[in-house]
């Protein structure tokens, strides 16, 4: 394993997803900061807001109303990025002028009626029937597009304009960059090492422990050896699934059930509602579906931005953009801090 | 060129630098915005601050005092994330769990002695040495270090953490990511097309003049058809040049006053000082400057993180790091609206 002297120095660590390299340099965190904070936390979210067009009952832009829903409610988003029509654009073009058709469809689903909550302090009953819904929606999109992507911006710092708990899926008729690098890697690799990258990867990190943040018996939270956001996660099956639609109810439970360990973890680092970005990788759908994907592995990547409290962020700026991702603590600090935290949430938590 | 239909649907567009794709939906500028509105700017910066550390005469943490400098100031950052020093981790090491040694320097480079300006508003003879110490700068750590990246980050809102005008220059014992990136796209296109990748673009934007914001005899400033953030641009000589050591005094000229032209834009689109991280490549250095390099082309990346206003920005978060790289307005938008704006300043138009 990383010995103290690495661990104390810079050095350069690989990301097998992504054939990319992030520079560590842990010493980092001694800087001062004098530079911009974030606005606290907004204390009071009301649990129904009749103003709040993703709250039940509620209109939205578009004049719709939501229906008086009890536990998930999906919709289309009224500002869709994607839209399942689009005029393509031909092939005669130079290779410095490309473009291509895209076409898809953005959704968003609510993950409870209330506003005043969110995934960690849901109860497990509740957390199923998100990952219930998920799955759903990968069956009726994954049918057709090649992709489709469930993610959460949470937090206004994630650009996340709505307290409301809710994530969005967008399926697209084409590979996203992402999704295209990491399928390429995962098939690379089960080609040279005989087995699939993140099922080695959580074998060898289940062994370790160096890394792991909380585990059961079907899945696994680490701070992946090549984080690059300071208390950045990956959260692994044990077991070889391709897809969200290839989990049994049993790992559906474990899912929720770690899900709200690792989200409790979170909120609990800096007393706050941790902000991040996740979503979930899995085998491309629509025409792949026919196909071959043993070489994939499901996957959720929890991206937050926060570095030293609740108000002070890691800014992946000039250096970061122009030149490579870089790190201020090693993420075993990181696992350290996350693991040594309370199982229970800070909000109930005993006086 | 592209099409009004194009134009207005959402489509996908290459970037050949990068050899990724990024999401254009045009039609999402109408969506309404009620997330994270940034501070406004902070209206007054005293010229000089006597608890700046980046001011003339100031002592700073580690103890020393700047001289009373007059046009620009290099000093170590006195908190490096690259120390000329570390230990190798050697190199047995298991596919999944890769790290190697990184060794580097990290310097600050003062503009000027004046907190209260900014390379928009200085005189063209002060950018010129500013020009001239990158290239000062790109000879001393460029001799043995393969790369070296010239960097700034304008702007509380990237993670600039002193108003005082400045940029930082990290030199490494490796290529990073987007330099390595970079360089096997220009490589390629040069085998596969006959013509450095970016001498080619320059001509064919020079030529169509519809992504072109400001120009002059040696350069020009375009929105790249493949622009991901909202104002992005690209700084370009007309010449084939591989690195800032290479420009005659007369492209030096040249270049100090495109930026000036490019920068003054920037503060007018939303009256204010312009936040954005900017930075330099060219052809990697070190034990490279000995190899034929001419697949390169020196140039300028800005990413300017506004979108509406001076407070509403653009998050390039769920979606675009899970997925794909997504932009609200289209690429000839952003030219046209930055081609549009006055020559002059805001703050020295005559009211
Ligand atoms: O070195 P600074 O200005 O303190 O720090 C800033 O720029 C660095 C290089 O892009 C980033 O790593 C930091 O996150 C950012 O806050
Ligand atoms: O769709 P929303 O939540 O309004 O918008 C947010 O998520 C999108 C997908 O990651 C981003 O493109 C936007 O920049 C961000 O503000």
């Amino acid at each position: 394993d990383v010995c103290v002297c690495v661990s104390e120095h810079q050095h350069l660590r690989y990301n097998p997803l992504r054939d990319t390299w992030v520079l560590v340099s842990a010493h980092r965190m001694k800087r001062p900061w004098s530079g911009q904070v974030e606005k606290e936390e907004e204390l009071h979210v009301p649990r129904h807001d009749p103003n709040n067009p993703l709250c039940p009952g509620n209109t939205r832009a578009n004049g719709e109303v939501n229906p008086d829903y009890e536990s998930t409610f999906v919709f289309e988003n009224d500002f869709p990025a994607l839209q399942p029509d689009g005029p393509d654009p031909g092939s005669d073009q130079h290779p410095l002028f490309q473009s291509k058709a895209a076409r898809g469809l953005c959704k968003v689903m609510c993950f409870h009626p209330w506003s005043d909550v969110t995934l960690s302090v849901m109860a497990i009953p509740d957390i199923i029937k998100v990952i219930d819904k998920w799955a759903e929606l990968m069956v009726d999109l994954g049918s057709t597009y090649p992709w489709v992507q469930i993610f959460e911006n949470k937090g206004a710092m994630m650009g996340c304009s709505n307290p409301h708990p809710h994530c969005q899926v967008w399926a697209s008729s084409f590979l996203p960059n992402e999704a295209s690098l990491s399928d390429r890697c995962q098939r690379e690799y089960l080609k040279n090492h005989g087995e699939p990258l993140l099922l080695q990867y959580a074998k060898m990190e289940a062994e370790s422990q160096e890394r792991v943040v909380v585990q059961n018996s079907d899945w696994l939270a680490v701070v992946p050896y090549w984080a690059t956001w300071p208390f950045q996660t990956l959260l692994l099956p044990r077991r070889h699934v391709l897809r969200l639609t290839d989990l049994t109810s049993q790992e559906k439970e474990g899912l929720a059930s770690i899900m709200k360990q690792l989200l409790t973890k979170y909120d609990n680092l800096f007393h706050m509602s941790f902000p991040y970005s996740m979503g979930w990788h899995g085998a491309p759908t629509g025409p792949h579906l026919q196909e071959d994907q043993s070489h994939w592995q499901l996957h959720a990547h929890y991206y937050p931005p926060l570095l030293r409290s609740g108000t002070i962020r890691k800014f992946m700026v000039g250096y970061e953009m122009l030149a490579q991702e870089q790190r201020d603590l090693t993420p075993e600090q990181a696992a350290q801090r996350l693991r040594d935290l309370p199982e229970e949430h800070y909000k109930t938590q005993a006086m």
